[in-house]
């Protein structure tokens, strides 16, 4: 195991990124370009996303099921926007069981055109509405720069797809998953997140519209972090999905789907991640406290080995994730570095004076040195630790929330614009022409994140009055205020 | 909804089966031959599959992780057997991003060389072993005549993979995980099988050991429900994954793969269906319990409707699952009908009479008719229904033995043996040459399903005392008894 330092975030934050997925064992480079491996420490994150989410979606009333990876070639062309956003990545199968293809196949970038193939099929009467499905598996984009978990050739998410009898009924659905993402995103994630709508030039290819939720990373760029997209009847018309109403009048649905992705492994590394290393949000951590024994002598070992299994019984019990570093030949200082670097929120230290106390050493992984360590008696440890993974989860949320405030600014003019995207979020009034959003973004790399849903909020998180304001680049009346931001 | 009947196992076994999963929604079609659209109703039923085995691999001290899709078409060419075995199967990927690719790519037939890539890398010591890995994915094999759950392009799985230190390590790992099966098909699908060796020329392409448990279908046919291997040094040594043992010399790794698919869903309906439909199990039943309220006036319906709601909150609050059906415009009897054929274990009927008598008709789908209905009195409701599932696991159970046992025979020449397998299984003893194992499958289209691990039962379940005997085609000397049968 090699014991080189991670570069810090100010020297090279990219790099930072990179060496922490490897040495951490989140993940590592496939043997085809830009595909990645998931490693167990990595997917236990993702599993515990999943869980978190997928019991937020059956709350909900929706169902899993899965869908072929394979989609005839033909079915991308149907619809226009979706054919011209999806055609330059695909991935293309033309040969199968030693035969060339009558039909070239694609493996699925996304799925709206076979599930919208299903619901013509399934969907006759306006008693067969909602449909609301969603499933978990993997796509295929062929992406030229690709880095791991943000952009890769293929990644993990879900895609929920769901088809109604009215466009009221779709909005309320697209609106309530990006509210679920949300709730998701803070709650579990302990992510401080801006649902927001999208503007035209950054909508999903398809989509009538489409929102988001976007999180400021630790170098004050933006990651959109999960999407909702209301379809209208744009894939009902190019797949037929028709169903009699009750008036026996034939009608087009009207569909949505949402998507959140491996991508948001990533939001957690570089929301949380110090120069030590990762920092897991303890609800989502896939373990939650390392117990580290620690001994000289083999008399002192079975001493500390009894009360330290024994504590891990009681934690786990509890439903705490416990882990127990059980090591041999490697320093209690050298277990410690390990740890804070896969980021476990807490740390057990239990040596034979501690034994001989009944208490045990608790270090918190986002207060490093002496100000994160406490002496806990064993007597009611387990709900001594659930407080402080409780109160830990809390810190990284209001850690983040100052972090993005103090990097969002709302500048007067342009100039001051271009300053705040060098380092952070700018929330600016906006007129909703393109043409200024294609300049800004040419000027500044920064684009437009999203159009906050709640436009009272100002950079500091203060409520605001004001209800139009003048374009930051042309000058023309505005009436909304767009976040832009430089985003991965 | 169509009304029309299932055509009856004994007129048609295989359109039983198919008009079976597409009226129950467990599955559709595909645009893409051969391809599977596994619907909510199935996948529901995947997902309590997935979570009684899940949970049993984590017991054992296995990790998830998730490899690529994508493998280098190359990859598979280095285990000598594996690329036999594979080849004629594979879809190439030799497009992507609008190029053709300089090396085509294949979507995984299975990830024996991908993971075996991966794993010389992470292995270097003893210390790196045991690695216990598994994943839950699709996988992709162009096969040639395809039927729902059964045999499809797509079909989803798990696929586990180990590495070890030695080859008792290995043969262990392989044994467990068949123990594993076994004990998973028996007490959570209610389905007796037979766990035993495959015969080489059944054997997984690259394996020296393959074992699988065996089941027996409804029309006495054998289905191979799961799959453990023994790799040997085979993959090892074609991916070099090597590592330092204690006395600092190289050695190369021991390694195991195993898998479960949604094959099993096939045996699930073809155990235990009948000519009313489906039975599940009620361990993996999507719900174990639906509610269908009775009621003529709106007086009675308010009534009934207050009562049965009240129902189901108890009985999901002692964590049955319950569906309630609250359809309107259809009679009592459609619905029964509906949830018949959909194998709902039981069926709660609630008129005003049973609401004035605090009591309700519990109605087994195992039972039909009146034998297997009776009146039960709220007061208690959930114990009393908890009790009946119970019984229906070990009724559906005791049924699928005695069925195989009242199939199986152990003919005493091969004149018996021709037709023993025209109905069921045939125990028999084989000499062990591949010569006897090709004519008999020439002959009677009977395949050399497995070799007991028990070797001293017999066809009735009783013990014997042969050790061993003349083969059932040369009267060679045998010590081998062998389960033979037609597969699906």
């Amino acid at each position: 195991m090699p014991d080189m330092k991670l570069p810090t975030r100010a020297e090279d934050y990219s790099e930072w990124y990179n060496q922490l997925v490897l040495r951490a064992e989140l993940a590592d480079y496939a043997p085809v370009r830009g595909c990645m491996i998931v490693r167990p420490y990595g997917w236990a994150l993702w599993e515990n996303i999943t869980a978190a989410l997928d019991q937020r979606f059956k709350a909900t009333g929706h169902v899993n099921a899965a869908f072929p990876l394979l989609i005839p070639r033909s079915f991308i062309d149907k619809e226009k926007s979706h054919v011209a956003g999806f055609s330059p990545e695909l991935a293309v199968v033309t040969h199968g069981g030693g035969e060339e293809l009558e039909e070239p196949l694609v493996i699925r970038p996304t799925s709206e055109t076979i599930i919208g193939h299903a619901y013509a099929k399934w969907i006759q009467s306006y008693r067969d509405l909602p449909v609301l499905i969603n499933q978990w598996n993997s796509v295929v984009r062929w992406e030229l720069r690709t880095k791991l978990f943000l952009r890769t050739l293929e990644f993990f998410w879900q895609e929920g797809h769901t088809a109604h009898a009215t466009a009221e009924e779709a909005e309320f659905e697209t609106r309530q998953m990006l509210d679920i993402y949300t709730d998701f995103a803070v709650r579990e994630a302990a992510i401080p997140v801006i649902p927001g709508r999208k503007s035209a030039s950054e909508r999903f290819a398809g989509a009538d519209q489409t929102y988001s939720i976007e999180a400021m990373m630790g170098d004050g760029k933006a990651l959109q972090s999960g999407t909702s997209h209301n379809l209208g009847q744009n894939f009902a018309k190019a797949f037929e999905i028709r169903y009699l109403d009750k008036g026996g009048v034939l009608q087009h649905s009207w569909t949505t789907s949402w998507g959140l992705s491996t991508r948001f492994v990533g939001a957690i590394i570089m929301v949380h991640g110090d120069d030590q290393g990762l920092i897991m949000p303890p609800r989502l951590a896939p373990y939650q406290l390392v117990i580290v024994p620690i001994y000289k002598t083999d008399e002192e070992k079975a001493t500390v080995m009894t009360n330290a299994r024994k504590l891990r019984v009681e934690l786990a019990d509890a439903g705490i994730r416990v882990k127990m570093d059980e090591r041999e030949g490697m320093s209690p200082g050298f277990k410690f570095n390990d740890w804070e670097m896969r980021g476990l929120p807490l740390r057990l230290e239990l040596g034979p004076k501690d034994v001989a106390k009944a208490s045990v050493v608790l270090a918190r992984r986002d207060r490093p040195g002496k100000e994160g360590k406490s002496f806990v008696p064993q007597q009611g440890i387990a709900g001594a630790v659930k407080r402080m993974l409780e109160e830990i989860q809390k810190a990284l949320y209001d850690r983040a929330l100052a972090f993005r405030e103090a990097h969002t600014a709302e500048p007067a003019d342009y100039a001051g614009f271009k300053t705040a995207v060098e380092t952070g979020f700018a929330l600016a009034w906006w007129c909703g022409s393109e043409s200024c959003e294609e300049r800004i973004k040419q000027e500044t790399k920064a684009t437009m994140r999203c159009i906050p849903l709640d436009q009272s909020l100002g950079a500091d998180g203060s409520a605001q009055a004001n209800r139009s304001g003048k374009c930051i680049y042309c000058d023309d009346p505005a009436k909304e205020k767009g976040i832009f931001a430089r985003a991965y």
